[in-house]
C-alpha cells in the first residue's frame, strides 16, 4: 500500500442534527397530528459526504465545529460508527446544537424543513492551520464562510507547491446556496461542485448551460461539476468537453434527503481512487440514485459499490 | 417536621422530549424556512407537573419509563436540575425516546404539534408494587394504561386501609384525552382532573356542567376539577357546591404549553398543604395563568409563589 492509499479525504463544513419526521399529510396550523415514524440523523453536507465516502470503502475524517451535550454525543457516536475520524472536530462548550425538523409527508412527498440558525463558529483559517496535510490526499469544503475557506485552501495551495504532482492534496469546493459571498470559491478548487439552485439563480435552465456560463470563473484546469436531479449530471474540464451521465432513478422514490452529498461523496470517491471524469460522474449519479431508494444512508455498503462499479 | 412534611408527592405518567420551534408565521408544505428559536424542554404531563410542583416548594418525584442514550440523558439532567426524585424511572436501554416537534407561531399565536408514537412501555401495576408507599402523602396517576393503573391504584387503597386517615396517601387521577379506557378513572381519584377537551367531548359547554354531569361517576367523598382555559376553573366536592375561580390572564400570552399541567400541580400543591378547595383552584389559576406570560416554567418559583399566596 503506498502512501497515497492510506491517505484520508477530509470534508471541511457542517454537521447538525436533523430530525425527520415522517406523515401521512402535512399538518395544518394548530392541529396535534402524530407522525408515522421519527428518525434522528446526523446531517450537514460535509458530514454526509463523509458518511458516503466511509460507506464506499474510503478513509476519510470531518472537520468541523460541535456543541457540547447530549446531541453532540449523538452526533459524535453516529460519526464513530461509521469510522469517520473525528480528530479535528472542535468542541464549543457554551454552544447549543440546533436540531433540523423535517416533516415528510408520504401522501404528496414533499419534504418541509425547518432550519435553524447554529450560534457555533465555522471552522477558522486558524483552526485549519494546525493540520498535520501529510494526512490527506483530498481535502473538500462546502462552501459556508467563504472568506476563511479561501485561506484555508491557500495554506494547501502553498503545501502543493512544495511537493511533485502526483503528491499533491486535491482541492474541491462546494457551492451549493444561492449566496453572493460563496461565488469567490468558484475560482479555487481544482473540482467545482455547483448546485442546480445556484445556476438557476444565475438563469441557466440546464447543467451544460450553467458550465458553459460557470466555467470562465473556475481556475485554468479545474473540472466543474453540476449535478441536476432527475436529468443527471455534467461536468466539464479543461479539455472543453461536457460529460454527461444519466441520473440512476430507484423503482420507488423513498428519501432525497442528502442525495446531493452522495452525489459529491461518490464523485471524490472515483476521482480520488484515479477514475476517469466519466466514470466518476456515472458512479456518482448512480450512488446517489440508489440511495433516493432507501433512508438515510445504510443501505450504501462497499459490496454494493463493487457491483455497482462492475456493472 | 412531623412526617406528612418529609413525603413526596409522586406523579406517575409521561415524560419525553418537546423540541419548540418559534417561527414567524407556520411554514408552507415543501418550503425550507428557519426557526426564529428553538428549545429543548422536557415534556410529559406528569413529568411537568413535577417541575412545577418542585418549583413551588414540594418534595416531589416521578414515575415513569426512558430510553437509554443522549435524549434520555438530557432528560434526567434536567429533573435533577429541578429536584425531581427519579429513582422510580425505569430505562429501557432498547427504545428510543421520540421527540414530539411544536411548532409555535408568532404571527397567528397558533401551536402544531406532531406527536410520536413511543414504543415505551407503560408503568404496569408489577412495578408498582416495589414502590415503598410510606414515602408519599399523594400521588398523581395521568391517565394512559388505565387498567393497570386502577389496580396501582388498588395497592394504594390497600395501603391506606391500614391507616389512620390524616396519614393516608391521596391519590389523584387526570383524564386529559377523549379516550374510553380513561373514563373508568373517574371513579378512582380523590382528587379527579378532567380537562375541557374530555367535557366538550361528551357536550358539556361549561365547566359547571361537566361537573354536574361527570360527579356521579366519581366515588364518594371525592372532588372533581376541570379547567375551562381563559374561562378559569371549577370543582365540585360532596357538598355539591360549585367552587370556581376566573383565570389570571398574562399580560402578554407567550407560551401555553403546560399550561393545564401547571395548574393540576398548583392545586395538588395546595390541597397537600392543607389548602381548601377554593384556595387550591384560585393558587392553580393564578399559577397557570402566569406560567402563559413566559418560555417554560423557570418563571415559577419559591419566591413568587409566596407572593401569590398572599396576594
Amino acid at each position: 500500500m503506498d502512501v497515497q492509499e492510506q491517505q484520508k479525504i477530509l470534508c471541511v463544513g457542517l454537521v447538525c442534527l436533523d430530525i425527520i419526521n415522517v406523515v401521512d399529510k402535512y399538518p395544518e396550523e394548530d392541529t396535534d397530528s402524530r407522525c408515522l415514524s421519527q428518525r434522528w440523523q446526523r446531517g450537514g453536507n460535509a458530514s454526509n459526504s463523509c458518511t458516503v465516502l466511509s460507506l464506499l470503502g474510503a478513509s476519510c475524517a470531518f472537520m468541523g465545529s460541535l456543541s457540547a451535550g447530549p446531541v453532540a454525543d449523538f452526533i459524535l457516536e453516529d460519526f464513530q460508527k461509521f469510522h469517520i475520524d473525528v480528530s479535528l472536530v472542535s468542541e464549543h462548550t457554551q454552544c447549543v446544537l440546533p436540531a433540523s425538523v423535517v416533516i415528510s409527508s408520504i401522501n404528496t412527498g414533499s419534504r418541509t424543513i425547518l432550519h435553524m440558525n447554529r450560534n457555533l463558529p465555522d471552522v477558522t483559517a486558524e483552526d485549519f492551520s494546525k493540520v498535520n496535510f501529510r494526512q490527506y490526499k483530498w481535502i473538500h469544503w462546502e462552501g459556508r464562510n467563504a472568506e476563511e475557506q479561501v485561506k484555508m485552501i491557500q495554506q494547501v495551495v502553498m503545501y502543493n507547491s512544495t511537493l511533485p504532482r502526483q503528491q499533491r492534496i486535491t482541492i474541491s469546493v462546494e457551492i451549493e446556496k444561492t449566496r453572493e459571498m460563496l461565488y469567490q470559491l468558484f475560482a479555487h478548487g481544482d473540482v467545482v461542485f455547483v448546485s442546480k439552485d445556484v445556476a438557476r439563480h444565475f438563469g441557466y435552465e440546464s447543467a451544460e448551460a450553467a458550465l458553459r456560463g460557470f466555467y470562465s470563473r473556475v481556475k485554468a484546469g479545474a473540472v466543474l461539476v453540476c449535478a441536476w436531479a432527475e436529468k443527471g449530471a455534467d461536468a466539464l474540464g479543461p479539455d472543453g468537453v461536457i460529460i454527461h451521465s444519466d441520473a440512476f432513478p430507484p423503482e420507488a422514490l423513498v428519501d432525497t434527503l442528502g442525495a446531493g452529498d452522495t452525489f459529491n461523496a461518490a464523485v471524490i470517491y472515483t476521482l480520488s481512487n484515479g477514475g476517469s471524469l466519466q466514470d466518476a460522474l456515472t458512479f456518482g449519479c448512480r450512488v446517489a440514485g440508489r440511495k433516493c431508494g432507501f433512508h438515510g444512508y445504510d443501505g450504501i455498503s462497499r459490496d454494493f459499490t463493487e457491483d455497482w462499479t462492475k456493472s
